[in-house]
């Protein structure tokens, strides 16, 4: 069968008729279908059943152009197949932590898969200062073995290098290749600031140590090859509720730099941080929140450190460093540093692509819904520009880094005597 | 037609019956063939004109094992397919320095080539003080030109991501990774060195700064996909005369570490250096053949530096830093000071590959020739314990080194005040 777009009923028929999706709705029930669009690629349905709506899946389909764009900007469909194939890794390494995957057709390019009817998408509610109390804990999980598990830690040369081959993915990796490290440093039409920050946008794009920074997060992105990472992890790609979490959309998915993944979820958290200069004008209730993610960054990072360390530990089968290479009088010691400097690359890469994501969100072509919803420019702009100036030493000073301390220092200084 | 394995009479009906040979041989010429056995992997025939010897070629065929090991050890007839493709990239970048490409059979796993039949394998020759002048240039412009050609800096990220996908050639890569970065290590069975060394052997296998070194160096070298690599690169994987140089062999070839392919080539020659003081006894023939080639490697590098960087300044198509990314004040100067940085990283990443080459050279499966056909195993001892000190140091130290002298000067170093 041809490709074609589905609608809210074309698309009961073609669940109805997929083999995969037999027995996910009772006979003859009386399905319904809404389209509830969440960006600019895809066509997304809810499809559920009129007498019992918890019983429900999403339909996803790619659209064979970037839909904000118009036609202009032909995209393959392939991004779906992408996606489908990392949400299965991540249901295998990371059980209960990616929604689950219930058809994937490659003509259509459909990609069917569960529902989260209780999970909301993360950005908006941490404007409203919710608190979700275990999702320090889950998304570290997340990190930890996805990115362990895809390695060369864990897998074997041939293994890894036959994943990653499935992976190429070269036009989504190209627009966040533009989108994150080159354009929104350079004259380049799509780009958009806020003027009252035009001078320290100004001063990002001919500083040349930042600018030869930026260069070299962008080598390590386009040139490492380390883990299959989500590549687009914000928090508008977590789904969650106070029990659960899940990430979706890893459409972007590839082999590239751990730090990039682990980088994006802090980042966000951190633009969440500096928007409540803006969205909470109390300023009790801003800071005893801000103390909130400050705290949930550190559990962040430090549980990522200490599961990936255990994984490696507990998992050591891949050819990077066989146990057996550590086997001589004094060896055991020498691996134990050895995961330890590893690990605190990871931090070091953490903060040279996260602080790159803080300076594309102020001066490239998208900017985050928790800053751009400030309407005042002048509250928005204080946010802004604590977040160029963060953004900016995390690249310059990465080598520095020793924790994660040394990077939210950097957030304290950067905001300490703001007043709103 | 399926497989088979060619013998002196079937490859000559091969060749009169491949379309892409047509025309090759005078019609009705007297074809003979004589199989010249290379390696351990593949077969290799001269096929040539019985009337007309200048008129002749080369068949190249996978078989289907590893020939060393007999049966035991599946490759992959792909390898061949690899060679084809690299060599056809090789000619296309840097014309005149690789075989030219006259046909290539998927099925039979056949590549057939041009007979360089004035050239010689340039290991024994140097072991016997030939000078070729024109070599550092050549090879210098051949490491540019394959390195640059094949990167971010001039492909397109589409472009390099496509190309990259035709060269997963996971089978020959874990050959090199084994083989190189872990196994002379540690424990296994198949390491091989010189008694009167075990000293040096045992220290290099329980020196935890080391070990961690050589692991930084796998860990590039499996993750970090900068260019097209030759992943060969030695002095058996050159044929040349005086006025002409062409690299072969490159069925390893992948997307790696630019500094692998330069530090190969480097490691090799300074290889040869220390072998004189076994097939060199006369101290002043000895030391001036050492200068020679001491003055070959700084050419090798410092031409290949300048190409290099000439070849990005005219030639800055890729995305990785665009011209325009650097259209501020003082900009030209970040670009100029980027490219030196970049270099500069290359001369280290030469060290750390080309040091760790050193070391498995003398203490893993495979030595080189121009040392194990030292026959007293005293003499071979004193080169042994040389290179062994100096591709310690070369890891050790990588981060200190600003020139090719900073190499060399270890070399200096660690031979002064040789006796034999």
């Amino acid at each position: 069968m041809a490709y074609y777009a589905l609608d809210t009923t074309t698309v009961i028929d073609y669940v109805k008729n997929r083999p995969a999706l037999k027995g996910f709705f009772p006979e003859g029930a009386r399905l319904k279908a809404s389209e509830v669009g969440d960006g600019n690629l895809n066509l997304v349905f809810f499809v559920e059943n009129a007498d019992n709506p918890a019983n429900s899946l999403v339909v996803k389909q790619a659209l064979p152009y970037l839909r904000v764009v118009g036609e202009s900007w032909p995209l393959t469909r392939e991004r779906v197949r992408y996606e489908t194939q990392a949400l299965r890794k991540h249901n295998e390494v990371a059980p209960g932590l990616a929604p689950e995957v219930y058809d994937y057709e490659e003509e259509m390019s459909t990609l069917v898969m569960e529902h989260l009817r209780s999970h909301e998408i993360m950005r908006k509610p941490l404007v409203a200062r919710k608190r979700f109390p275990k999702f320090a804990d889950h998304i570290s999980t997340f990190l930890a073995n996805t990115l362990f598990f895809t390695s060369d830690l864990y897998l074997t040369g041939i293994e890894k290098k036959r994943l990653e081959a499935t992976f190429v993915n070269e036009h989504l990796r190209k627009l966040q290749e533009d989108f994150v490290y080159t354009n929104p440093y350079m004259d380049s039409e799509e780009n958009n600031w806020n003027p009252l920050v035009d001078d320290a946008v100004q001063e990002v794009r001919s500083n040349p140590e930042l600018k030869m920074g930026i260069a070299e997060a962008k080598r390590a992105y386009t040139t490492h090859a380390e883990a299959l990472i989500h590549a687009d992890l914000h928090t508008g790609s977590i789904m969650l509720n106070e029990e659960d979490t899940r990430v979706i959309d890893p459409e972007f998915a590839f082999f590239g730099p751990m730090g990039y993944d682990v980088g994006a979820v802090i980042q966000n958290l951190l633009l969440n941080y500096l928007s409540h200069y803006g969205h909470t004008p109390d300023k009790a209730e801003r800071e005893r929140y801000q103390a909130y993610l400050l705290d949930m960054i550190r559990d962040i990072w430090n549980g990522f450190a200490a599961k990936f360390e255990a994984l490696w530990v507990e998992n050591n089968n891949g050819e990077a460093v066989p146990n057996a290479y550590w086997d001589f009088p004094g060896g055991q010691e020498a691996f134990a540093e050895y995961r330890r400097r590893y690990i605190l690359r990871l931090l070091r890469d953490t903060a040279l692509h996260g602080g790159t994501k803080f300076l594309r969100r102020m001066m490239g072509i998208v900017s985050v819904w928790d800053i751009s919803s400030i309407e005042d420019p002048e509250k928005r702009a204080v946010a802004e520009r604590a977040a160029i100036k963060i953004g900016s030493r995390w690249v310059l000073e990465r080598d520095t880094f020793e924790t994660i301390d040394d990077l939210l220092n950097i957030v304290l200084e950067e905001t300490e005597g703001i007043t709103v």
